[in-house]
């Protein structure tokens, strides 16, 4: 009678969600791949809740059924994290994108998971406050909290980790439950809202999050400038780090992806190794900062910062560096980019940054580097030809070595993008037996396997190939 | 042939251990209370281990024979976190007491857990960083770890929870398991590192952390600033933190625990509501920032900030705020103090302490305050004379409405401390259905019950009376 088990959480859901709920082909291809998507992952049936409630329902009838369910936020996610890659029903959590309190003495606010960073940002201008982080992308609230999110920002602000306060969670078994209370600090328990954040939606489904949120700056000046090589751009960075400068950003680019954003946004700047830096604080804090990270970049080796104070130079500077996606693609049109994202110690960065390009050069490969250097974490795009092989093939291995490089320097197979399916065989390689423990609890909290199944590891241990 | 679980676990760990395990009365007394404990609870057995691989057999040993496993490190949290309230063995860390590794240019450090966070100071010093996590007293990193410490600079550098990068922890079954890299930032998986974090030995047993650590403040300013109302002092802390200021601490003391100050320090400071507030920076930045406070301090009525800018007097104005245990308990000697730890988001803080203080008088309880009031946590020393029932029950009623309150303001029912023994029924007010969700943890990862049990929470749910 119900046929197969998406034919019966339709049953089950249609006279609730109504035209909430589809199981067309049209809408389902809508949410069948993304730029990072490796495989086309069609979902059997799409929902586009309003509530936690109807999440609740959602969450139940595909439990019962055995369905897989695979929250969906704005799409932007890298590793195919929010692939429905074994089919199942795709909960677009994009209806629910309201802004549900704003504490502006306790400086957090309560938001559903749809909304998206820059609407929240627009929505508490006239609040003196702003939500920090800044992934690049338009990415929703929900989907940063699930992939522990972070950009450009986190040197100064955090990562999604530090800026969650608190989460309201629908599980597996349709029970919501709100991880902790609004408080700035506790020990009571175990972190569960640390747990959530990350978990790539393997866990539970978010339906609320509780944010921090942070002054507008007084002041803000950004600043550009050029080295004479990659160790010297570097070095800058570590010693500005070491100096403890609350810098609130501090990117670099090499030469090739500078190359990039000259010919993508129709800029001139040097196309050498540059650091983007911006300064958040006082006008005399902003100042101070300024003039001793100009110091320190001059005894790398650079010959003067390029100041941009204004809003407007400054909005020209970032979105340069926010559009590296296309920038760096831009250097080769028609071409793919295999996205990668390591971290590594900042004592082993010069060492890691340096051995990657030799070998990416050496691989015959193009491959752009944009990287949060403050955290150590960097990104290349990797561009590959679509029709060729050979070389998408040369360009995996190369990323594999990559990868494997950052982890024998004790860094991470991601820093910010997650695992997703991407990076599953790393993770095992990083961690091991720690691994063991991640699934002890997803089959604890996720006993039928239907939470988003395939992603960040395998049940039966050993990594996906 | 072996007789009880104790006695089969000293015959397999003699011959391993040596003296490193006893099971004489003398040597099990010493950890059969602390100053928290509200019942004495003598273990069986207590083990000093001084390697992973011991702690691992100790394990091993524990849960194969079924008997409870308790870690201990300096004995001075506050919750009974550490007693051995189902017998047991203890296992005293406090022989695991070295630095594995400094990475200076790294900013981070790997240590045994049974180090004193004073002793890794010391041995910092030259290093030109330290760890700032200061909860008074002079606990073990792993304890700390174990119960998510903050204390006086939680403001300024977060928590423990901020603070730890990673975690050796040796499992239930006896593996040993590393939860991250040294990277600054990793979206590898479930945050393990932050599981471990304030799961009170509930999920395995700490032998190895990895702390960030920050540069040593080229200058260092503190004050002292008294307050005509306690509604005054808190409105001047609100101002701080919704200014930004970057303050390294702010500490309020009421009029009450004042007096028990200069009473137990023989100082003479007025015997007001005050704030104890330290600022670390540049030279300029320290001045800058204490400008702005004085300022907003004289705007919630204060008459001036008296300065301790000299490492002397600072030392002096420290260590009178550390020692507010004794110093509130030198106002009635001979009592026993029942401290209380709750936190509330910033916004409820006036009326939190406020509806306290109030309490506490219609109570007829001698009560003195002190506050980490930059995060909206505050503790009492209830006063009590341990041979007066009716006084001890009325303090404890009082007690439970002071949690009641935090609770019902969105706040937590312990912002340091942690469960242990002492909370466990506020837990399940607090969170509700979320404490089912550490329990199914728990049963995943120590399905024996044999890590630290009876603590957080029972596993049949409800909480403890």
């Amino acid at each position: 009678m119900t046929g197969t088990p998406a034919e019966a959480v339709l049953n089950q859901l249609g006279p609730i969600l109504g035209d909430a709920i589809s199981a067309s082909r049209g809408v389902r291809e809508q949410y069948s791949r993304s730029e990072s998507y490796r495989i086309p992952a069609l979902p059997d049936l799409v929902a586009r809740p309003s509530t936690t409630a109807e999440v609740q329902a959602i969450v139940r009838a595909c439990a019962s059924s055995g369905l897989p369910v695979v929250a969906f936020g704005a799409g932007t996610s890298l590793e195919g994290n929010a692939a429905t890659i074994m089919g199942g029903l795709c909960v677009d959590l994009s209806r629910m994108d309201q802004i549900l309190a704003i504490n502006a003495a306790d400086m957090d606010v309560r938001v559903q998971p749809g909304i998206r960073r820059k609407t929240l940002n627009a929505q508490l201008r006239d609040t003196g406050l702003f939500f920090p982080i800044d992934p690049g992308a338009d990415a929703s609230i929900g989907g940063m909290t699930s992939t522990r999110g972070s950009g450009t920002m986190a040197v100064r602000y955090g990562t999604m980790r530090d800026n969650v306060l608190s989460l309201e969670v629908v599980l597996s078994d349709g029970r919501a439950i709100r991880t902790s209370s609004r408080a700035r600090k506790s020990a009571a328990g175990y972190d569960l809202t640390r747990l959530f954040v990350g978990a790539e939606g393997t866990l539970g489904i978010i339906t609320e999050v509780t944010l921090r949120l942070h002054p507008q700056p007084e002041a803000i000046a950004a600043a550009v400038c050029p080295f004479p090589s990659l160790a010297a751009a570097v070095e800058a960075a570590v010693f500005v780090m070491q100096a403890a400068i609350p810098v609130a950003r501090i990117e670099l680019l090499d030469d090739v992806m500078m190359r990039g954003v000259n010919r993508h946004s129709g800029l001139s700047y040097p196309e050498a190794p540059t650091l983007f830096i911006e300064f958040h604080g006082t006008p005399a804090g902003v100042a101070e900062q300024a003039e001793v990270v100009e110091g320190l970049a001059r005894e790398a080796g650079a010959e003067g910062l390029r100041w941009a104070t204004e809003p407007e130079a400054r909005s020209r500077l970032w979105h340069a560096r926010d559009n590296t996606l296309y920038a760096g693609r831009a250097l080769r049109p028609g071409c793919e980019a295999i996205i990668t994202d390591i971290c590594v110690p900042i004592s082993a960065l010069a060492e890691c940054l340096e051995a990657t390009k030799r070998d990416a050069d050496e691989s015959g490969l193009l491959a752009p580097i944009v990287g949060h250097v403050g955290d150590g974490n960097f990104h290349m795009l990797i561009l590959v030809d679509p029709a060729d092989a050979e070389e998408i093939e040369r360009g995996r291995a190369f990323h594999a070595r990559m990868v494997r490089r950052a982890i024998s320097l004790d860094g991470t197979c991601t820093g910010e993008h997650g695992i997703g399916t991407g990076k599953m065989v790393y993770l095992e390689e990083e961690l091991g037996d720690a691994v063991d423990v991640m699934r002890l609890v997803k089959q604890a909290l996720d006993p039928r396997g239907v939470m988003n199944p395939g992603k960040i590891f395998t049940l039966a241990g050993g990594g996906a190939a």
